[in-house]
């Protein structure tokens, strides 16, 4: 698409937009527009945010959670149980388990999986500084908290293998079975294997 | 979605880029997140650039569409003609005819059509400066380029009876017939009869 614009600082503001993941040269003329179309002070802060937030977000030390000090809130929280690493692929995937409200560990953060399609080998991922928490002793268990993908599952395997001198600690991962609202009928066939051999007593889904 | 941010940074991030018409909270997450990977100076040009349009982007204060300048560099252009004007619904439709490559002329944006459902009515667009630009006498043809919308028929309709007293001023519209790439199977009735009425002569097409 080869558009005319009458204003280079909108074209600039064009281009950024639409290096974004998921947005276009039409969706980010559309937004550009839109913030045209605002009040001034809307599109300060709109910039400003993005810019404060590139320099002031870091990444914590100890989980590689995103932070604003040395150590996240989560990490730093004395009420958290630091004894119970909860692994995880992004970001992202630490505020969805806060979400639940049914975890009180802490986290690591992977950065990805193990993907050799897309070049993504072990050591471009925080294996290393995982294997170095547990083996300074701090860690009581660490629950395997991938995607159910096949990438996912060789992660899983291989953190384990790596985990495996470390004797006293226990390995965990999470369950897998059918989603909670979805139908058996739809559910695909490995799915419902592991949810039988994987079942539960009854009365304890009747306490929780 | 009650999410849980490790960061007040990113979570300011998150709720100025969801202001943006059809940015969701989650789609915005993904957004800060990616800025939050890419290099930082890739976040803070964004960021400035934004800040940077917003600030620097006025008003033609001939033909309304967005300029950096007191007049937009179409109103400026010496070699465009300034006596035939385009009027238009919007900035990005300027570009859309531009991009045409097909007119010389000039425009006059009128910031959107006439729609009582959605409570704008003529005052609320820039129909009064087309008004006056007519009455100064500086205008051969005005060309009503609008959607071909019941808003849109009804603003065209709106300004031709303003522009009524003007004799001397050709009023002009878009052609209506069949989209080119289009089949006739799929074309409505209304369009195919317009295009019946509007027929052309074939040896002017090829000309073309």
């Amino acid at each position: 698409m080869n558009q005319e614009f009458a204003s280079s600082l909108l074209e600039g503001a064009v281009t950024e937009l639409s290096r974004l993941p998921g947005i276009g040269r039409k969706t980010a003329l559309r937004l550009a527009l839109h913030i045209l179309r605002s009040d001034e002070s809307a599109g300060v802060a709109l910039g400003e945010a993005i810019i404060k937030m590139r320099r002031g977000v870091r990444y914590c030390r100890k989980c590689h959670n995103i932070s604003e000090t040395d150590l996240c809130p989560l990490c730093a929280d004395p009420r958290r149980d630091s004894r119970t690493v909860c692994v995880v692929e992004s970001v992202k995937d630490v505020m969805s388990f806060e979400n639940t409200g049914q975890f009180n560990g802490v986290y690591h953060v992977l950065g990805g999986v193990i993907a050799p399609m897309e070049g993504i080998g072990p050591e471009m991922l925080e294996i290393e500084s995982l294997v170095a928490r547990v083996a300074a002793g701090d860690i009581d268990e660490v629950i395997l908290a991938l995607s159910a993908t096949l990438e996912g599952e060789t992660t899983n395997f291989y953190i384990f293998r790596r985990l495996a001198p470390y004797a006293d600690v226990r390995i965990t991962q999470l369950a897998r079975g059918v989603s909670v609202g979805n139908e058996i009928e739809y559910t695909d066939e490995v799915t419902l294997g592991r949810s039988l051999l994987n079942r539960t007593l009854f009365s304890d889904s009747i306490k929780r």
